[in-house]
């Protein structure tokens, strides 16, 4: 067995298999944006984690401090967001190579603590050590949420309207320019993604949002998720698909962090009036749930044939 | 400023008073072995997180995958012990370099899984992620317990007894003899803790106990930390501390997951009795709490100087 071969998606499928044994009282494991534990019959607590590594997710060169502390705490807010949950606290772990100053991580500090106040979101622990050679983050988010607020991938219905919560591909762009050596606005945006924390709690509580999840791998590759938890397909209109990159990259370049949701047909033009009302920005509709269990990507009406997956972190 | 010279614990401090201004909303953070979010009137949920970083806290050809995996869990499960609080969730986040095979990380989750399962704690999810060179394992444990039964550093007092529940040294020992090359059975002490976690909940439901903690830098380094939060001082008996090693080493050595523990003067033979009738092993007492704000350590009654430190992390 190589781990190649495995790809992320194998290993999580292998420890979910390798532990589904113990009884989880009641808690929901993975296969979501967050794990939820009851805490009691009306209210729940959310909890993701994300690690992000040095040459692999970040080059320490082309970030700054302040936008990589924030970066990491990002991340971890959208998965809270994704559930329709409000964040409550977050652990920050860092293991520090030589290299590393204090000047550097106060900077990092600063960014991290900047989206903390943002939202209100109080940093409770974590873990600092050194490292040899690379730095790594490792961030807990914890969140809270009415059981009735709750959002999960599994509960698309065929009919619901597909949304996003922002323009695709930008983040992928930014990257894409960065390597490429290239200076460009959209490295900016690669670097500085913006949790839909407000939005996440506002559709959290609207019932006619059905399944909600945050894009990190891209749409092709995330909305996947949700067919196959609700056993359903999609049809996904390119054409409606709002971005300033090239579609490859809209749809499976991954990082984007915008919220994808499904919602009822008869509520779903009531809602994105209400959201644009209450954010001032659309919600923009993509296409909609459908029998089935693939997606079928649409141009003016038209399906075509769409070879790209999204982004793999092996 | 320069990390080296800011330290573990100076740079936790930074944290601490950079985030304090972040309304924590009655949730207590950075400063015990777990932080504490109130569920309701009456129970509490503790959340611990620890990084694992290769080549600092391991090696990889020194420690076997099983062990890795076992360990990487029970030193957070130790921590959710100290507060006197149940384990009921963990989350386990993996960077895997090329090098690591299939066959390494199902044995690592192996271990793993036996001590979740031992516990009954689910695994509900993590991160996984490719890493250049070195591995990295970050879990997050969450616990839960009634308020009344939490255990905190900060509730030391004047005429307590110290107690440790088992010996000391052995796991600082079998580091320095696997560092040394020589094969002696410290290795696998040091390499397979065991964490009190049965024994955390009861001495949680016991309210002679005041403070407790777990020994994961040695009781040079942990007991100071009750003292400072507890504005208190105390006296240890070297000659009362159970250990197999020498006595630097037992009081500074690190990693003996061990339970720290002070009881109130009145109730301690008793408290022992009782402990001793549960487990088997008896809770060893090792000195007092006095007023003041330091250690005294004291040889068959006579006051020595001990010049060491726990173990640090830079």
């Amino acid at each position: 067995m190589d781990l190649s071969g495995l790809g992320e998606f194998g290993l999580i499928e292998l420890i979910r298999e390798r532990f589904a044994s113990i009884p989880s009282h009641g808690c929901e494991g993975i296969g979501d944006d967050c794990a939820v534990l009851p805490l009691n019959t009306t209210e729940s607590m959310v909890v993701t984690t994300d690690l992000l590594v040095e040459d692999i997710h970040f080059l320490r060169d082309r970030i700054t401090p302040e936008q990589l502390g924030r970066k990491s705490l990002a991340v971890n807010l959208s998965d809270v967001a994704a559930m329709g949950a409000a964040p409550v606290a977050s652990f920050l772990s860092l293991s520090l190579p030589p290299g590393v100053t204090g000047v550097w991580i106060d900077a990092f500090l600063a960014g991290y603590h900047a989206l903390s106040t943002q939202f209100g979101v109080p940093l409770l622990g974590g873990d600092t050590t050194s490292a040899r050679d690379r730095l790594t983050v490792s961030v807990t988010a914890i969140g809270r949420a009415e059981n009735t607020h709750l959002k999960r991938r599994g509960d698309a219905k065929p009919g619901d309207r597909i949304f996003v919560t922002g323009y695709l591909g930008d983040s992928a762009q930014g990257l894409q320019d960065m390597l490429s050596g290239r200076d460009t606005p959209f490295i900016a945006l690669h670097n500085k993604p913006e949790p839909f924390v407000n939005e996440g709690i506002w559709l959290g509580g609207r019932n006619e949002v059905h399944a909600m999840m945050d894009i990190s791998d891209g749409i092709a590759s995330d909305l996947l998720h949700i067919l196959q938890m609700s056993g359903v397909g999609a049809e996904v209109s390119l054409d409606m698909i709002p971005t300033n990159t090239p579609i490859e990259l809209a749809v499976a370049g991954g990082e984007d962090y915008k919220l994808l949701l499904t919602a009822d047909v008869g509520a779903a033009a009531r809602l994105a009036e209400d959201y644009k009302a209450k954010f001032g920005e659309p919600l923009y509709e993509i296409g909609r749930i459908v029998a089935g269990e693939e997606i079928r990507w649409l141009d003016r009406g038209n399906p075509v044939l769409l070879e790209c997956e999204g982004f793999a972190h092996f």
